[in-house]
Order: C-alpha cells, then sequence, then structure tokens
C-alpha cells in the first residue's frame, strides 16, 4: 500500500484536501483487505464454510428465546445481502446472502432482578455456538441452494451435527428455508 | 451541493479518479444530510430526544427476556461510539453514545415447535416500545449524563414515564448507568 507515493502525486497547495481524501480510501482498503485476511480459521465439514469476518458487526434480523437443551437466548444477524433480502421481502434469498446465529446461555439476572424487585429478567450469560447459513445456489444445490455451519468456540461441529441442519430446515421451504421472520 | 461545480475545480485527464472520489464524498455528505432532514418525528419529553435516523441498522451489544408485565423479547443496538466504548470497557461512555433498546412481544411460535417436536421455541412478536439512552454529560448532567426516551409506536411516552427512568438506572452507577453487558 503506497500511501507516500499517492501523496506524492497530488503536488500543490490546492490538492491537499483530495490528497487527504485519497489517504483515507487507501487507509480504508488497507483495513477491508487486513479484515478479510482474518478469515484464516478451519472450516466447517461438508459445506466448506469459516467463520466469516466481520460478522458480530452485522445487522439485526430478529432475537429468540429456546427452551429444553439448548436453552439459550439468540440473535439473528444478516450480512448486508441477508438484510436487503429481508426488507424487501424477496424470495429465494441472493446468492451471497450470509445469515449468523449467535446463542447465549439463558441467564436469570439477578442483578436486575434486584432492581426491578421480583425474579423477571433473563439476559446473555457466555456464548453456546455460533450458525452460518450461507446462500449459494449452485455450490450448494442439493440442500435448498444454503450451506450450513456451525462453530463452538470457534472450532467447527463435526459432519453429523451439519447433516441434521437441512432436514430440520427443510420443512420452512415456503420461505427459503429461514425460520427466522425479520423484526421492525 | 453544488457537485458539478466540484468537478468543473478538477481538470485534466490525470484528475479523474480524484473527481470521482470527490463526487463520492459530495453524494455521502448528501446522503448523510438526507438522513438527517428524516429525524423530524416528536421529540420525547423532559429530556427532547427524537428517534435517531437509523438506529434499526446499529450493532448489536446484546440481547434479553423481561418476564412479568413487560413480557418482551429485546435487543439493545448502540451507534458507533457506544459500541466502541463497550467493545473497549471504558467508563463513563464518551458524549454522543446512544443506546437503543428495541422490544418485541414474547410469541410461542407454534411453526417453530412443531419442527422442533415440541414446545421451546419462544421469538419476538409484534414491537411494543422503543427506549433511547443519549449520553451528553453537560446538557444531562443532573441524570448521570444520560437522557431517557420511549416511543410507542413513534409517538413519545410521557414525562409520568420517563421520570421514572433514572431512579431506576441509579443502582447501576457502577457501569455508567448501563444494565446490559455486551456478549461477544
Amino acid at each position: 500500500m503506497k500511501i507516500a507515493g499517492l501523496i506524492a502525486h497530488t503536488k500543490g497547495p490546492s490538492f491537499k484536501p483530495i490528497a487527504l481524501l485519497v489517504v483515507v480510501a487507501a487507509i480504508a482498503v488497507a483495513a477491508a483487505l487486513s479484515t478479510a485476511a482474518r478469515a484464516d480459521g478451519e472450516a466447517a465439514p461438508i459445506f466448506g464454510i469459516k467463520i466469516p469476518p466481520g460478522y458480530r458487526d452485522w445487522k439485526l434480523i430478529s432475537v429468540a428465546h429456546e427452551e429444553g437443551n439448548l436453552n439459550d437466548l439468540r440473535a439473528i444477524l444478516g450480512n448486508d445481502v441477508a438484510i436487503k433480502a429481508y426488507r424487501e421481502g424477496k424470495l429465494p434469498f441472493p446468492d451471497g446472502a450470509i445469515i449468523a446465529r449467535l446463542a447465549w446461555s439463558y441467564v436469570s439476572s439477578e442483578e436486575n432482578n434486584k432492581v426491578f424487585g421480583r425474579q423477571q429478567s433473563f439476559v446473555a450469560g457466555p456464548p453456546t455456538n455460533l450458525q452460518f447459513m450461507v446462500k449459494d445456489s449452485r455450490k450448494y444445490a442439493s440442500t435448498g441452494g444454503w450451506g450450513f455451519a456451525q462453530f463452538n468456540h470457534g472450532k467447527p461441529a463435526d459432519e453429523a451435527l451439519l447433516k441434521t441442519c437441512f432436514p430440520c430446515h427443510e420443512p420452512i421451504k415456503a420461505r427459503d428455508f429461514l425460520f427466522t421472520h425479520y423484526s421492525p
């Protein structure tokens, strides 16, 4: 990234703000490249999906609570392609859409309950696991165009678990296999 | 926004990419101004806070479930200033930080339960209300530096309700009056 070189080409006092813009743009590109380079984790089996860089910054689709063995609080986030499709109500989702499902253990908050004066507040505890659905209609044609991945503290879940993803999502075919509705 | 004028000042073929950058920057500023102009809703009493434009696109801080009269699922989002402060663990939060609390009614999902084969899935139903905490250490000095607002379907809640915000947040003074912990 030859920032000094870029500045040298924009001579004269009247171009200083433009030189600054170029430097800002160059830094932005460098930052984007450095973020992309961080996607070096282990890929999940079957679908070959790695944890997408920057997923924690994605926009919110909705939230949910699962009881039973899962016993979690979850947030469903989407990359820009997914959010656009959700908001426009377009089905099927376009290639490039990625849904991230973050989950944390379901914890009673003593701190909050003390303030409320009653047992009513449940908050997100430690993370449980992380799931992704990646749309690629060719690559994942046999599973409705979606690839599935799960990571437990950064480590991909095994093949046996990933084989259970699509059969579970299959009944929601009419909504392109997505359980989650967008919450305004 | 005199975009044509800006282009006219950047003559010569070698400056075309720079002219383009200037145009892009000008469009970005115009878009930002147009977004800001949309913040024309009614302001909440006492603290004079309007619904911040673009809050639905903010990054996620955490999620929670409140039982009792609230009976909701909630997502807590933050603007970039707030997210940065949360991630860096800096207290008190700097001026300009805004926390958004979205809440939806707590609804049992028959659709999901049918797939799971048991009653276990609770999802976000219709929105209940929307709350904001805005940090301005001078303007809101008497309430810990935070202004509070609540909107019910776009309409600000009344003064009586807003007077209850700070007394409830006061016990969490050690964490700058914020109940919510950041969820990784």
